[in-house]
């Protein structure tokens, strides 16, 4: 096959065989197709699409290009993905509260880049947490201690790891087609049968409108069927930063703090109704509140927190950092951040809270920048809230003082506030499953 | 400037300033756009397009990646490009006959690549014959001669050299935003003040259909216009290969018998009808009819052919191939291809007689790939013309048997016969310049 003449058939607009779409990924792995072929045939898929079965090849293809775990029988297997947020530390709760009520969670998760975080980074926070390991160690991570939390390996799913770095240089990462298989493959080569999808839709998010993010929850969902996986997709509302702490270290010290029981309304929301979905896909529990019923209980009796410590030590980490945030990076400078303005909360700009806090390190704009683990914020208001002139919305946590009042005037810029009293939103949209289809 | 967000911008079907424009290419050529930044880029002006704006300023990026010829004033300067078709060899009469009206004619022009060949290859089976010169010696070659025939070396217009070659592989070229600053880059710089075009219309041509091919025109005049250039289009009819010479050396040979007087009707229709418009253009004749018997004149004087002898001596080349033709490189075999069937000559497949040949090595399928300069076809018949079965047709000139026989079937599946007679086709099907917008 002519690597040119795929390209322009795809260009063209007709529909890939999967033997072609199989040839394109393996030569562009062997060097025969070239970066620049592989970023124009991109750029073809972003405006001709593609095709349902075409996306299971591709799919199929990343797959077949690493290892694909499979689990004993009767290990119920069941993973979560988030589209991703601005403060989105959901994964370090859900993943050890899946795990203390029977589930297995082999995660392979990903880095932070641009205004989101990535659960990788937060997870480095903790001295000594390692995430680098090969499909054999996850399998057996899992198996032993219910839950892993690893990073995609030059092993694990190469193809994807490869394709999504042009992807990211070359103005292609937003097409559903190259979307799918990008998130499914990885999530099944890791062999979790049961698989949440935390879609979030809105003004900044991932997917603009409730439409379009139907359309792309009914590609993944077709894709996990084709393999065998059965995925349940959530919509989120995510226009605003999730729970109160923005920033690596200070999202694990959020989560380290659910599992204790001190919840906050929005992640507690997001929390239970993913990892409900989890535990109900798997058969482990019959509705939705036998499941948060479920995982309340985990968490007041302390088995999800003793999971996660579990997990970190199994990874190298420290995980005395749950007795003792002290244990974290810390930073030079914790600077009050506070309103100028009155009013209530209409919106929040959390791509911009994103982009301030990247500023002072927290996050990184290009893959090669270095993170300052204990940097970022606590940020109090919600939409709807009310602040007033003089009154503290929260703290910045930088070591670059300058970097850190100029985040400061990002961070309150991204309020957006109404003389009139605003109501709260629904954070829960919508759910779809196979059924639904 | 950050190269994804100006590739997001025009993937996103937005204007780009020419500064971004500017940019984009400086930076591709100093290596800090990557080449698979500019196939992205390249595809997504493939679908989003260029404003004429956008044309100009990429236009103009490519000229300012090399040197711009300046001629003296007095001069008068003018050149043909042609988008290319199987046995298209007019630049090699139109030059010698329009230096010998007067004209000064510096022209660029490239080599062959897949089923069309390139003047470049055409000039190179003249032994000797040189084609590799810089900006200052293609000026002083066509000061002192009239006329010179030259390639794109590193520094004509480097940024369309290192584009042309990366759109050639990434399934990119055929886009009106980007041909027309890579025709108008090279007859810019090169300091022609009038340009002919001629524009091959017609299925298996350059543009299939005339409203697509008057689009390209457009841009092509505002774009001559936009630097100081008179541009004229004419459209013409190219469905079957011109002439009857297919190959280089016997493409050089068709044109210097051509030089000679013996004209074949379709050569001479198109090649009357360019030179034509260029001394009309350049005021050297008040209209077609003052212009055609100009041209006949130096053909019939043998001025014409005196010319193309002095640049071939000028450029190195054996001016003694113009009476002795063996001194061209020779072939082992030549096959005399017979019709199996009887009928009107309906349509001829160029496309696929332009493959053929690539068999023989008449032509290349890869930049890498050699030539011989001897293989090719001699073919008499036209649309129209009635052949019958053991009718010899013409002859296959090839170093290998087993692919010479093949290409002669294949050749011979190209010719679309008909019982019924066929009425033969205008040639020249209109004509463009900027007064018609």
């Amino acid at each position: 096959m002519n690597p040119v003449e795929l390209i322009l058939k795809k260009r063209n607009g007709y529909v890939l065989h999967k033997d072609e779409i199989s040839f394109f990924v393996s030569a562009y792995l062997d060097g025969s197709v070239t970066d620049y072929q592989m970023s124009a045939f991109l750029m073809a898929v972003y405006f001709q699409g593609l095709m349902p079965d075409e996306i299971i090849a591709l799919t199929e293809s990343y797959i077949n290009s690493g290892k694909r775990i499979e689990f004993p029988d009767g290990i119920i297997t069941a993973d979560k993905h988030s589209t991703g947020g601005v403060g989105d530390k959901i994964s370090l709760m859900l993943a050890p509260i899946a795990a203390a009520c029977g589930l297995y969670v082999p995660m392979i998760s990903g880095r932070g880049l641009g205004h989101t975080g990535g659960t990788l980074d937060k997870l480095e926070a903790i001295p000594g947490f390692q995430t680098q390991y090969d499909m054999e160690a996850l399998l057996d991570l899992t198996l032993k201690h219910g839950v892993a939390m690893v990073g995609q390996s030059g092993h694990l799913v190469p193809a994807d790891k490869k394709i999504y770095a042009l992807r990211d240089v070359t103005a292609t990462v937003d097409s559903p087609g190259l979307i799918t298989p990008s998130i499914m493959s990885k999530k099944i080569a890791e062999g979790a049968k049961h698989l949440v999808i935390d879609l979030k839709v809105g003004s900044g998010a991932f997917m603009p409108n409730l439409n379009r993010a139907k359309e792309l929850a009914e590609l993944l969902i077709r894709t996990g069927d084709a393999f065998g996986q059965k995925v349940t997709v959530l919509f989120t509302n995510m226009n605003a930063p999730l729970g109160t702490h923005i920033g690596n270290a200070l999202e694990v010290i959020e989560a380290i703090e659910y599992l204790k029981g001190n919840y906050l309304p929005d992640t507690q929301i997001i929390t239970e109704a993913l990892t409900a979905e989890m535990l109900i896909s798997a058969g482990l529990a019959g509705d939705s509140d036998e499941a948060v019923s479920r995982i309340r209980e985990v968490v007041s009796s302390g088995k999800a927190l003793h999971k996660f410590e579990e997990m970190i030590t199994a990874q190298g980490g420290d995980a005395q950092v749950c007795s003792d945030y002290s244990r974290f990076a810390q930073v030079k400078f914790e600077l009050p951040i506070v309103s100028v303005r009155d009013g209530y909360v209409q919106s929040i700009d959390s791509t911009g809270i994103g982009y301030a806090l990247i500023s002072v390190k927290a996050g990184r704009q290009k893959v090669s920048d270095g993170i300052d683990y204990g940097a970022g914020a606590i940020l109090h208001p919600k939409v709807g809230d009310r602040i007033s002139s003089g009154h503290q919305l929260g703290t910045l946590y930088a070591n670059d003082l300058q970097a850190g009042e100029q985040a400061i005037q990002r961070i309150l810029a991204s309020y957006k506030l109404s003389l009139e009293p605003v109501a709260k939103e629904d954070i829960i949209l919508g759910k779809m499953t196979l059924a639904d289809l």
